[in-house]
């Protein structure tokens, strides 16, 4: 008989009763809250075309790098998974069993994933589905099989069929379009995230069609990051749709507050976003950077020399949000691609992103020193090296009116990290400089399990604090709506 | 109707019944044990004087940084706070409104800070003292509220009136004047601290008129870090004080020798303190400590070879404990006065200084390789870099006989940090290798609060090795006491 | 009177009542499996001569470099714990008063460490046995005296002679020898580890003469690290024994194949250990290494050269790993001998080893760009430097194939440092990625009590997954027998 599934009520919530009661007080007064989701990688395509989503494994399994890098850690490879490699045959892989069950994998494919080795992976994920024994992952899907699909029984080998069978139906009913599960999500507005020569077909589309408020954002890190595949034809197209000589400083700026114009306009932005290896940024005279920008076009930055580069852009990006208002955020700290086989077999985002530590003090200095105490600039910071929390960033943004701090992300985005950001930061920056929620996500439907875990973690903390005689009730609550709600609506400008 | 102000008997205790009840009965044994300070930045004159307090805003905001900061952070700028910028127009910040306000703080500042002003800045920090929930701040200003005061309703705009009217008169009152709130504050004894340079005349008028035991450290970063402000100055009045030339290596340490016999005697010091940007000690040879000297005196030294130079007199200064028998305390790693433009328009210690990494592991060697053995010295080291908790200050303490770990430090003395110090510390440290509590504040009125919070802590770090059968509670008892009394005497020879 | 000396069974166990009675149900399924230690420094000879012990003072005091640290620290020289300095007369140490003590000892143990002497020590023992309140080897000793001898009371000065008396006794009878404490502790296997020029004699006596799984561990620090005392005599003795000339790059490698077959056939092992300073890798071409092993015989690498060869032969040991199976692993950022006069008096593991900050992130680069995507090859990392749990080792094991992460180390090795194991790993790398618990001690006696904590632990986490309805507490208890038993017997290959 398979293990039931069933969402307690009470879940996240601490095993002190006293405290489970205070907690769940403080969360029958946000959970109903609208989502504001003010940053993510959704694609809008599916909010523009509607079309439905096609079966269990496309919509759960293989976007979502959470669950690919599980699996890929326990040595299943992505062929086994159903995915074929990117352009033509896998690189071959080291372990002589890896490379057999690529070619097999291969061969089986010819044609493309037929519903077989859709299933076949599905069953695959199933019975290895206890790997995700406390991980966020194993919440989210959790709950968007219970709360989406009416899902009853827990994943694993014996019920792997039943899923596919019941979410493939269920795909093809109206009400598990992108829109109506927008609507029922109950999201008031949903930021994506474009790059900054992306011409927001979608959004332009959406806007005519529809009414759900899906919003774009504006990342230039594909024209300001010499580093990342396809820079110069990205310069080579930034040129061309903005009509300015971007090979000089002046107009290669002017270049981008054209676009961030037009992503104001076009796709109601209220947002950038910046993906930068590192915080540092630079303030250097015009002269050194048109020589930066030089040497960014003709390919010769050194490494040191890209850094510099990057980090002057986040200056200026800076600068040009004190003209046009638009919030920036920062995301640093990632070794993109890490691995650098499977970067040439299945390309990025697949789970094989690693941390690094980063300096803040030191690395936001030049903009801090040329912008910092404008309190008409917000920036959110995030990080992926909790060591900054209490030593670095709830210092900065306690201190600096344009910070503030982005929630807890990416392999922090759970119910230990939330509780580490609360306690590592509020003593210091307090709750009134940090920004609420982000559920930072491609996989829409874990949108609603993430802000539902982001709520109950923060409202956990709270009761701890309304235990311990630190706080009010009543003041608990006030917190707990602004952190849900009215805090990233004012970060965000929404 | 205004929310009460009460402060809970519990406070601080977990909210798990049992482990609440040991914490109790821990606490009732510590509570009443008198206030043993060994390090801090109250003004001596406070106590030489024993002039009264003025009024609220120039007791409670203006000189607390903690306070400055998180206003500051929300965009509140000090003029608005009627504080005026240090001589003269006020720098102009980058923000259009910032200047503006700034313009029209100074034209109501004409003539100092009247009356209105200084009610005007107590209702807009009342206005925003939600801001600080969850912050220590708040428990310390709501415990000197109640206990000080006897305040009975929560800060609040509503009330700010009630506080400033109340404040006011109380402190026109005798048993409102510093000496008496000594003694009511039940403090056996309070450490200064003070530049190298001081004459130490309040020291000299305390012992004179009075039996409160207040007294000095020896501060000598002034004439030992060539990169702060006035130090030429510094070494032209260090040799004047001293008669001792101070350009010789023999002449300079002679004279700093005298200083620290002179705030022994005159100054009752017990301990030195050194505020250094990281904890690096060097143990160079005479001939390139006189070279290190002539840079610092020319003024020539780069900021590498500064860092050299601190590092040697951090090890010249451990040389001379070993001598004389004072403790020494190492309080690195903040980054001081990180944001210019404040700096400049406001002075030092506004809630602009940035905690940033350190190594001790490194740093230290050179000082402990020619003194670590010695259990005749007593160092005890500070940080703002908790990922050193555990992984080198533990081992360290745990090692070395010359070296104690101060309580956790600054932005870290507050319920969550000084639980991550014990959680972190004990199992390698133990609690022996600790120095007890220090309050380190220029607040006066915080410190019994701020005893409270640590002595709390300790006992609920200590009742939930109880509850967990890791201690009996008769030994817990005796490490409460040992934390709260016995250890800080100890370490400070008090 | 005495206190009394009493293990709790519910030691460990949260005071939260309903948490407590899961994780009883659940340590009540784990506690009685047999014990797996697949990584540890036990002696053979203990187990191929099966000798009695001799005493209290020799069992539980000298070999502990847990307990002569922390006595160290607070100023109790090892010539007062009746331990000799190594070849002849101290390093004198800078204290006057440890000079003289150690030159008292020095007459003392004239004739060797007389009965007195080791009694004399043992008081000195249990009178500073409060010192250890809160740290692991309290619960470690407490443990074996109450378990393996049944003593009932504390450890102090009044019941130092008992224990002396009785632990003595015991000591004397067959069923305290060393074999007879093995199947006593229910022990399915235990690794010893050995440098890789060692014979395994004790090793070939035990698998003649006994059924006691006692394994080796292969540990070639001794002929990889330039900058180990005897690097030159080691290699002599590898050229020796295995007939290759090590001092070309093939022959070398060959040596050391040589030898891992060696210790696989004559000591059964199923594992190598690396234990370096840092965690870097290199991967050079043939021409580079033998140029680097070159600069090793003739003794002029550099440092930064020293640490391209180890990093260079972590790489060559896991491509031998690929062909023979054997599970890596790596346990880097120890500063070792941090104390030179210790050093120089008492030689190493005394207790003066201290933890470094270390990146894997970028160290670990090279070899896993080579080997990383393996799923035949199983490296276990390990660290002393906890901010990497949650930045970079649960992202890096949540990913790639190869690695796992090994439990918390040395200092970490403990109840706090095992929660925050588990709390800043499970939710990115799961608990699949782990590898069961190492007890990696040289105190015997020790083993049981640091499995029964480490079970508990792990039950006090997985009870609070289940208490906060994040696990069914079925899949939990599959999940505390995971990590007790199958885990590191699938890690270990045993």
């Amino acid at each position: 008989m398979p293990s039931p599934l069933r969402l307690n009520p009470d879940r996240f919530f601490p095993a002190d009763k006293d405290t489970a009661n205070i907690a769940r007080r403080l969360f029958a007064k946000v959970e109903k809250l609208p989502i504001v989701s003010p940053h993510g990688h959704t694609d809008p395509a599916w909010f523009a075309n509607d079309a439905p989503f096609e079966d269990a494994t496309s919509l759960f399994l293989w976007p979502d790098h959470y669950v690919l890098r599980m699996l890929y850690s326990q040595g299943i490879g992505f062929e086994r998974m159903g995915m074929a490699p990117k352009g033509g045959p896998a690189t071959p892989l080291a372990s002589p069993r890896q490379v057999e069950l690529t070619q097999r994998a291969e061969a089986a494919s010819e044609g493309g994933n037929a519903e077989t080795d859709r299933r076949t992976a599905w069953k695959l994920f199933a019975e290895n589905y206890y790997l995700f024994r406390g991980t966020p992952s194993r919440t989210w899907l959790d709950h968007a099989f219970s709360t989406v699909f009416g899902i009853d029984v827990r994943l694993e080998a014996a019920t792997a069929d039943h899923y596919y069978d019941l979410i493939g139906e269920a795909l093809k009913k109206p009400e598990f379009r992108p829109r109506a599960l927008f609507k029922r999500f109950n999201i008031e507005v949903l930021a994506t995230t474009e790059a900054a020569t992306d011409p927001l077909l979608h959004h332009q589309k959406i806007q005519k069609e529809w009414d759900g408020r899906v919003i774009t954002t504006f990342r230039p890190d594909g024209v300001v990051n010499h580093e990342i595949d396809g820079f110069a034809a990205n310069m080579a197209r930034l040129a061309e749709i903005t009509k300015e000589n971007v090979a000089t400083w002046k107009g290669y700026l002017k270049a981008l507050q054209d676009r961030r114009s037009y992503f104001r306009k076009v796709g109601r932005a209220t947002a950038t976003d910046h993906g930068h290896p590192t915080p540092i940024t630079c303030d250097f005279a015009p002269a050194e950077c048109q020589k930066l920008l030089d040497g960014a076009l003709k390919g010769t930055l050194s490494p040191a020399e890209a850094e510099l580069f990057r980090g002057q852009m986040l200056t200026e990006m800076a600068l040009m949000s004190c003209d046009d208002g638009m919030t920036m955020q920062i995301h640093p700290g990632a070794f993109r691609n890490h691995n650098p086989q499977l970067y040439a077999g299945y390309g990025a985002d697949r789970g094989a992103d690693i941390p690094m530590r980063v300096s803040y003090v030191d690395g936001l200095k030049p903009l801090l020193d040329k912008l910092g105490n404008r309190a008409d600039l917000s920036i959110i910071l995030f990080t992926l090296d909790e060591s900054n929390y209490a030593r670095e960033l709830a210092p900065l943004a306690g201190h600096y009116p344009c910070l503030r701090l982005g929630p807890p992300w990416w392999f922090h985005d759970s119910p230990e990290g939330m509780m580490r950001f609360r306690r590592n930061c509020t003593e210091t920056a307090g709750f009134y400089n940090t920004a609420g929620f982000n559920d930072d996500t491609r996989a829409f439907l874990s949108i609603p399990a993430r802000h539902d875990v982001a709520r109950r973690m923060d409202c956990v903390y709270l009761a701890e604090l309304v235990a311990t005689h630190r706080l009010d009730e009543a003041e608990a609550a006030e917190v707990a709506a602004a952190l849900a709600y009215h805090l990233p609506k004012k970060a965000y400008k929404l």
